[in-house]
Order: structure tokens, then sequence, then C-alpha cells
């Protein structure tokens, strides 16, 4: 607990990266929706490893099935759940690592939270792989928004220390969400892409990781949706980004930049368009006072270097409480910042669709 | 909604800017603890306006009455109910926002949001007076918490485009947490202090304002506390702290910083103290994979610059639907950093005896 | 915890019986809604003790003070914060009961659950007193129910073993549900009403009490509301009624008789009324897998006598750990049911409006 | 939404009767936990249809497949996922059910709630077969219970005019609560069970079906559990038994019979057990103001008859708005009260073990 996120639209995950299988509940999905399989599988295969050399060998084949909650592909409102059989987990891999703590991966609180008894293969339920199926529910999510005309995409804007550009705050299309699944690593330009990938390949070839930052945005959003103080849009986003293993940061429109700014420049003017009220800038990122306020919806967030790398590390071995010595082998990505901007993506989408479930009832 | 905030201890905030009274409900407080009003008045001192020529010139005079949840001063398990009359609240000042919507202030989404029945007179439910109450049920949990040996301070780390000195992540003590509290604004050092108030009291002589960073950090939380995935005691701070006006940005640890860096440097070898086992880096902020692990925490959140700024702005009248001219008259503060400090610890510490108190059931 | 109700329409209980005052917060109103304060206070009336010789002489004068969420008289959005000063309360009472555990009280199990710094006086937060609260949230959303046609009313249907008629749960008018006003005690006929008052006179002669049942109608619900499972109105609606003191029981439809009743006997036929489908009898209810048929909300709640007897009972002194007798003595009715009345309804119109809410989003 | 049950061990339920599978989600389960799957396949099969001759004729053959939340057979901590694959589908028989709903049963709010994409097939996601894996996880969670002392037992007390002996509310062992297990029919003793068999039989011979009534009581419960109001132990369980299909009644203790005692009648004196306290009757069934105290929790449910019954029902044909009639074809128990007895403890038991991990943290 608690491993669901939401409260009109819920997904509950299940599994652990080398159990028997991984996968997801989905309560209130909205009822005659068709899925598109085939565009949930391209989704996924943003997240899937094994894309590139940059990413893991690990091959997953994260095929999902759907036992439920669907009646001839489309949505009949009862609870939807998706299970991805686990295949190619080489277990042998993580043997040590049940004594021998992995820095800055989950092991020990989780030692200490479940007194032993979690299961310590492949980092079991506190593994990234638990993000298959939240993208399986995000991706299903995404395409029931498109359908109202509300987009939500990502990139990967700064890997390690190479940053690309950012989206425009306040003209955005749809065409733009869709410019980095053009290029080879999911950036606005070729030019950035490459860049990092030297950087990511960089950090590779010295057994090295870095991090990276994801920014995400959704355009089409209805105004006015949102409560406030702790039921606001931006406090469900971040919790549910919190969520996915490896945000260390979260940050809406501004942001962090917002600190040394005047108020002058950084408020941001109301104006006409037509007979829509719009902002002259976009600081504010779509949301004030934890509602929405129509303009496009800008977040950051930041990924942390992938923890597990092959170079020597100290730590303990809890079960002789001693220090000890740790190269942690297996498959590892660089770089997980590509691979989570989809899970960014798919987490954003189904915070927003139970958002306007909250409100409104049904789309 | 939701004004709620918590699980197993909840905290629920009534009350608009000028209404008759602001307040909180705080159900689940352990019984049998004595509350040390002084120790409290001294705590909502520290958020009160008017304690310096750099903070509004508006004088509340927020003293709470306890009008449930306490027998002869002691906690006695039912929900504490805390009410602050209103007074010196001089509406006029706002009678002209009704149809121009103040630039990066929840005006407008509020207008959509409630149709217009919202409570403008100062912003309302959105104001951030508001934090007051916050306070009252932050500043009472601080205290049981602290009789615990577990301390939670925070300080103002920047102002504009002034930057302090950090907490030490690693070795930090309740004396270090009470190092601001020394100041004349809430710095670790004095030469902090004073160039903060320079740059502060810079915009304000041009009728503008600036934002500011905050480092908050607790210490003597146990370890393996906090749930896997979306109940992370990270999605429970974020969410909480989002609540309070004017954050824009929630980061743990290294935080954005950790996108930059390699593995290799981000990643905190274990170590041995006596039969203790700790961390020799903190970047991960004492949380991993959502628990603690019990390292310090250490959190940064991103304060906006107060958007109320005396300068002439532009918005839309929309009455009229036209575009206007806006002055924002009235008393307010340049920067609005300061007097948050205290209601981010107020916000962390209700999240910390909330999870205690999930995971544990009692303290 | 949990003194809070509700999901999108949340009630907040707060006070003792004998502290400063009880009150209400009440988070989801929707904007817009004039409250008719002369109907609550009609309304108030009903629960309000010292109506008549069979209710304790104990005066309350419950007025509430709208301290937050009303804007001119008009629901704005915000928590709405009711106070209720206490008054005319005489603890000297109830002295003794700190050590002798009143019989069919909640006085034992609370002094186990807060470690006996519970609030004993006059039961704490465990009093019925907590009910005029409730019906301050509840008389409200009866009135925003009302405008909307959706009207929910109750009558005592049992005192002792005095039996009154039932609402036809078939055909149901807001006439109908409104007839238990004009009478003496709140029953459909003034005859079954001076034979309940007999009964009660009976009991209370001779130092004892009475029981009650109480029937609950709603007219006016839209059909298909309701989640399945867990998530139904029968579940919701339940949940709350036993939050009430008192509840022992509480049933749907045909209820605990349709144990015996066979299918061919119990089913409802569907059929046409024009263009409306609707059954011929209404044995179920109008709740079919947790979600409304359309048909009138039918159930009945099940009240024990008042534990407050003034004869002599056995009960252990749980300081000396002894046996010993006990004289309740205090201002207490005989039977409780008639007050109670009133609060079934605020109960079921909070959770009628919270579920429109839930699944509307607005009314 | 919402097929979730629980705050800290929280059960989801998937699936619709004829669709690929059906299943749970079990989060919060305290890790460490061994499961008895001889022992679970027990208790599951006194849930499963074709029994006896009594009972349905369709065969389920439900084996659960755990897929997530065991190492080596023991709970881990995370969400145990069980899977049970759906087969013995004749789903011909259901076609007609589109257009023509049938009565008493959710068809037709479904029909609403959805818009028509509701899984007709066997009642879909409102099937009584959702029950199998709601036992999948009461019957784990009962022997994680049991191994701390916690037993749950039921029992069926009424089936149509045949009523039986009910427990005994003061001195209860778990060997009472064993005894239903050893009749044809669960209930105290041979000759009840015998002829309820022939009021069964009855029925069925003039295709028509009858109700029941379910006892069901849980002995070494810890005293001092549950919230005030809202958050009441029987508050909890109501809301969870009327999750069950087919439950339209709840009572605790003495119930509806309480309505028309004296208060000197049903007051429960307290008394001392050497050094425990106890209550000399136990009218209040285990619960006080939502608390226990320690005495044994007696409940009982109502189970209205079989909705599914062969003789022509009058109903209406909503693709043609027309009435019509209806002759339920396919294998329908007579009476599901039988088979609701092992779904009745699961959803005490989950609750219970809820609850004290809501109080306790841990078992």
């Amino acid at each position: 607990m608690s491993s669901s996120l939401g409260e009109r639209l819920k997904v509950t995950l299940f599994g652990q990266s080398h159990g028997t299988a991984i996968g997801c509940v989905v309560e209130g999905l909205p009822p005659g929706e068709a899925i598109d399989t085939e565009a949930l599988d391209a989704f996924l295969a943003r997240r899937a490893p094994g894309r590139s050399a940059l990413s893991t060998s690990r091959r997953e084949g994260d095929v999902p099935e759907f036992v439920s909650g669907l009646v001839d592909g489309v949505t009949c409102g009862a609870p939807l759940c998706a299970v991805i059989r686990n295949s190619d987990t080489r277990s042998a891999d993580y043997e040590q690592l049940r004594r021998l703590m992995r820095p800055s991966h989950a092991d020990y609180p989780a030692h200490l939270r479940y007194g032993g008894h979690q299961d310590v293969r492949g980092g079991g339920h506190f593994s990234g792989r638990l993000t298959a199926p939240l993208c399986v529910a995000g991706g299903i999510v995404k395409q029931i928004l498109a359908r109202r005309g509300i987009h939500v995409g990502a990139q990967l804007q700064a890997a390690g220390s190479v940053e690309g550009a950012r989206f425009d705050p306040v003209n955005l299309t749809a065409e733009d969400l869709a410019r980095p699944l053009a290029n080879a690593l999911p950036t606005l330009d070729p030019e950035t892409a490459r860049a990092m990938a030297d950087e990511i390949e960089a950090a590779r070839s010295v057994q090295d990781s870095v991090g990276g930052l994801i920014e995400c945005a959704a355009i089409g959003l209805p105004a006015g949706l949102g409560d406030p103080l702790f039921g606001g849009l931006d406090s469900r986003l971040a919790a549910a980004l919190y969520g996915i293993p490896a945000v260390r940061g979260v940050e809406f429109g501004a942001g962090f930049a917002a600190a040394a700014l005047r108020g002058s420049r950084h408020n941001d003017p109301y104006c006409l368009e037509g007979d829509r009220v719009c902002t002259a800038t976009n600081h504010h990122g779509g949301i004030l006072g934890g509602i929405t306020t129509g303009m496009p919806l800008i977040l950051r967030v930041a990924i942390k270097p992938t923890p597990s790398i092959a170079r020597p590390q100290q730590t303990v071995d809890i079960a002789r409480m001693a220090p000890a010595t740790l190269s942690v082998t297996g498959r590892h990505d660089p770089c997980i910042a590509p691979r989570a901007v989809p899970c960014i993506e798919a987490a954003v989408a189904l915070i927003l669709l139970d958002v306007i479930l909250i409100m409104k009832g049904s789309l």
C-alpha cells in the first residue's frame, strides 16, 4: 500500500519484477470507449527496453492480456484488468542483493518496511518494471482524452549536462507534442537527440549513468478544473509523478526559476483571443490556485541517474552488519530518463481524466 | 473541496480571507497531548504579517480559539477545532477585483470553477491567509513530534537572486534546525538575512516583488516509513506542499540537480555508524522508493514572487470582456517566502505524523 | 477519526457534548445556493430537545453561527463552517461517570480507545448532541435537493411495541413525506402518535426507556445513481446511518422480511408508465445492484432504547476494578427515536447529494 | 467504481461473470504470512456451486492463480493478485437479456449507469460470481486472523420460513463457529439443515426461490477497535456487507428487535471475569459507539430470494419500450443464502483486519 492512484479513475498496480506477472486494474474508465491496441502497443514500445544500444538489452515482450473490463474491445464500465506475464528474468543476477543493499535503490528501506519478506528479485514491487502496467492504463486513457481534443505529450528535455529546447508554453499544438516521437531520443530536435546519445554513451562507457529532465505538457484542458488547497491539480499531479521510480523533483510552469524572478516579470497578463481569456505568457504552467486556466499545462520532472552501475560501490552487508563492496551486474539503462518519458505522460493522463471525472462525472 | 489533508491525521481548513472567521478541524490527534500555547503563539508569530518593514502592514492578531478537541488544554481524541476571527479587513480595497482578474492569482480560474459565486474579497478561500489555521494545526503537531525526538525545521534558502547556505544533509541537529529563528529573516546566517532584506527592499521600492526558495528538513524519523509507489512519503509531502499558495516546485534531496549528475556521484554509499546503517552522503534526501531511510529528510520548495504588485498590469475585465489595466492596491508582502517558511514546516509536520499514525497506529 | 462523511460533499463534525462548541465543516456544497435560515431553524427544531413532555427538559438553544462558506447568505463554494456554542451544561451530573461505565454507552470502549483522555462529560464526542451539526449540514442539503425536486422525509414508524403505517413505496409524493410534521410525534397519523406517546410515557413513568423504528424515503432521485459492489448507494447510506448514535439496524425495501419471502413474491415486475420504466411493487426499495432504479428510495433504521435510565444498574468501577451500581441521573429522553427522525433525513440527504456530485460533478 | 473495499487492507475486485477471468488485488496484506492453500480451497468450496442438489449445477472449478504478492507461498508485502479463469459459461442462455430486464436484478440500473455498454452476460460485473475472488481475499485474511486468535464464522440462521438457533452471543468459542461446517447446510444443527433443505426444495419444485438470514460472529477481537461516528466498525462492516449482491439488511446485536425492547432489558450490564471487563448479556453485539468492547461481534444479514426464477415474469423490453414476458432460464440456486455464508465471513474478516491495521499499523 498504496499501489493505487486516483479517485474516480483508480489505477492499482500489482506485481514484482521477477514474479509471475505484473499488471493493473483500472476502475472508472468511461464505458463505450474502444481501445486502439495498435496505438497502445506503439505507446508501450516507447517505454520498452531494448529499443536502442543505449537501453538495457533485456527483452520483455510486454504484451498485456486484458482479462476484464472489455466487451469486444470496448470498455464496459467494469474494472479493466491487464496482466503482463514476466519472462526472461535472470534472477541469479540478483542473489547477492538479499544481503548487500544497493545504494540509492529501495532495497534497504523496503527491507525495514517489510521485515525482510519483500521480494528482492529485481527490486520486486519497487522495480521500474511496474511502470509497464502504468503505461497500459495511461496509454488507454491518452486515447480517450485525445478523442475529446485533450492531448498529452512529453519530451526528454535534458540528459546529464545536455539541455534541449522546451515546448512553447503559449502556442502549443498536438503536432508539437508529437515531435519527439520522430527522433532517436524523444527530444524536440534531432541534434539534441544526438548530443544526448553521446552524453549517455560517455557515461555507459565508464560504467556510469546519468539523469535527465522530462518536460510534459497537455493542451485542450477545460479551464476551471481542480479543487482548492490540497485538492489542486498540481497536488494531484505531483503525488502521481512521485510514484514513478527515480523522480526527484516536480515543478509547474516557471517552477524553481520563479524563485529568482520578479513579480512584474513572472506575472502572466490576461488578454483576449477573440472571446477567449488567455494569458500572454505562461509562467503559471496552466494552473493557478490548483485550478486550470485553460492555458497549456506545463510541468517538468527531474529523473535521477540510474542507481544500478557496474562500478564497485561501498555498501553494508545487513546480514553480517559489516561494510561490503558491491558491483551491480545485470542489464541496466545508463539513463532511464528516455524510457520514463511515456511513463510521465501516462501518469499525467490518468490524473487529468480522474479530475475531469471528479468534476464532471463523465467526459 | 478538497480543503482536507491527510488520512489518519486529517486537517480540514475553512474560511475566506475577509469572511467571519478562518480555522481548521484536526481529526486524529493522539490523545493525551498537552498543547504549549506559548510555543504555539511563537510559531504562529513567524507566519504573521507585520513583523518587519518588509512585510505587509496589515495586522491580523490571529489568536485561535479552540472550541473542541481539548480537555484542560490536553488533546482528548475528539476533533480539534480552532477558530480565528477575521478583523481589520478593508474589503473596499478589493471591490474592482470582481471584474478585473488579477494576473497570476486564482481569481480567474476560481471564477470559472464556482460560477462567479466565489468570495472575491481578498482572494476568499484561496488567500494565503488560510495558512494561518494550517500553522495552528502544524504547530501543534510539531510539538507532538518534538516530544518523540522528531524535529522539523525550515529556512529561507534563497530570496530573489540571493542564495544562502543549505542545511548539512548528513549531520543535522535540532540546534541547526533552530538557527534560522535567530535571524531577522529565517536564514542560516545573519549576513544572508541582510542581503536578502536588501534584495526584497529593492523590489519593493520599485513596486515589485520577488520569489524565494525554502529548504525544509526533518530529523529523528524512523526508517521504514512510507508506502510504495503512489503512497510514498514523497508523494504525500508533495501533494501537501502544493496545497500551499505560491508553491511552484518541490524537490527532494539533490532534486533537479540530480538530472545533471552521474550515478557514481549521486549514489549514496551505505556505511555503518555503530550498529546503525547510514549513508555517507544524502543526495536521496532521506527517502528511497517512497520510504524513509533514517537519514535526514531534505526537501526544497520554490515560492513564486508575490503576484500582487502595485504597478499597472494588463488584464481583462470579464464583465465587459474587454482589455483593462489593473493596479493592485492594498497591503502586500514584496516577498511572501519568509512568511511561508513556517507554513512549509507545518505541512511537513502534518504529513509526517500522518504517516507515522498510518503505519504504527499511534506514536 | 473518522468524524467525516462523504467524498465530494464532505461533512466533518467536531465538538464534545459539554465542551465550548460543536459544529460542522461542509466541503463541496454547490456554489450559488441560498440558505433559507427560517426553514433550517424549523428543521433543527425537530431534533431539538424540550419540544414536548416526552423529551429531555434540557434546553439547548442550538443556533448555528456560520463563520465561513457564505457570501450574503449564499454558498460560495468554500467550506461552510457552522459553530454551535454549548450552554446549559450541568457537568456535575456526570462526575461519577469517569469511573462507572454506563451500560450500553460508548464510555468503556472510548476509555480504551483514547487511553482515558476522552472527554467523559455528557458522552463527549460520542454524544447524540453531535447530531445537531449533522442536522445543520443535512438541513441545508435538503433545501438544495428540494430545489431539484428531490425530497427526503422520514417518520417514526414504531416506538416500542406500537407500530404505525409505512410510506406507500410506489406512489409517494412530497406531501406524503411531509405528513409526519403535522403530528405531535412524527408519524403518518395522529392516532399512532398518541399511542406512541402513551408507550413512551409508560416507560418513562417506571424510569425506563424504549426504542423505535424510523422509516425514511426519498423521491425524485434520478435512476442510474451509484457504483457497483462496495460503492453502492446502499453501502454509502448504511455507513452514514450507522454513524448516528443508537442505530442498530439498517434495511432497504423489504429488508429483513425479504428473507422469508419467495422470489415470485419479492421480485418487482417492470412496467411502463408512459415512457418511464417503473416497477409495479417496490420490495427493492429503489436500489438494485447498488444503483438507483428511479423508484422511491425506502429504508428503515432500528434505534435502540435510550441507554441512560434512572434505575440502578450493575456496572464496573474501572478505577477500582470492582463491581458497582450506577443510577444515571441527568435529563434524558425516554425514547430518542422521535428526535432521531430528522437526523436520519439529514444523513440520507447528505449521501444523496454526495452521490449526485460524484456521478454528475454538479447538480 | 467502486469495486474496492478497505483502507489499509484494500481489496479490488475485477471481472465479469462470462468474461475471460475474474479476480482480486489485495493491497496491504501483512508480509511474512504463509498461505495454507488447502484450507483456502476448502473455504472456497463452501461458496462454490454444485455442492448439493440444492445448488446450481453449473461447475466453475474456481482455482485462483496467484500472479503476484507471494514469494514461495508467503506474502511479501506487494499487492497480491489472484486470477480465476472463467470456463463453462453458456452465454447463449443470456442473449435475450440485453433487451428484457430481469426483475430485481441489476440489469436495468446498470443499463442506465453504463449507457448500454455494460457486459450483460450473466450479470457481468454485478454477478454473484464476483464473490469468488472476494472469498479468495477473505479466506486468506481469515487464516491470518486465526493465527492471532481472531476467529470469524457464520451460519445460515434462516431460510425462507425456517429459523434455526443463534450463536451464543456471550460465551462463544472457535468450535461453536465451526459447527455449521459439519452440516449439509451451514446451520448450527442437522435438524435445521434438513428442514431448510426441504423448504428450499419446496420452492425449487415450483420454479421459485427463497431468501435467508445469515448470522456472523467474530471472537478474539481486541477491545477499543474502531473510530467514532462514521468511522465506526459497524459503519465499515455494513458498507462492506451491502457490497455483496442480494444483501437487503444488516443489523448488529439485538438489531431490529432492539426497537421493541425497553432500556432496562436491552442494556448490557458490565461485570468482571477475573480482571477482564465483560458484559453479562450482549445485545450490543460487541460494538458500542462504533468501537469494539471485547465481547463477541454479532451481526445478521438478510439475503433476498434469488431473483432468477424460471416462472414467466412481467417485464419491459427496453429496445421496443413495450411490456414483455420473461422466463429466466439457465442454472440458478433456488436459495443463494447457503453459498453467501462464506462471503459474509470473507467481508467481515477483511474489514476486521483492515481496522486492526488502521489502528495498530500491523498485527
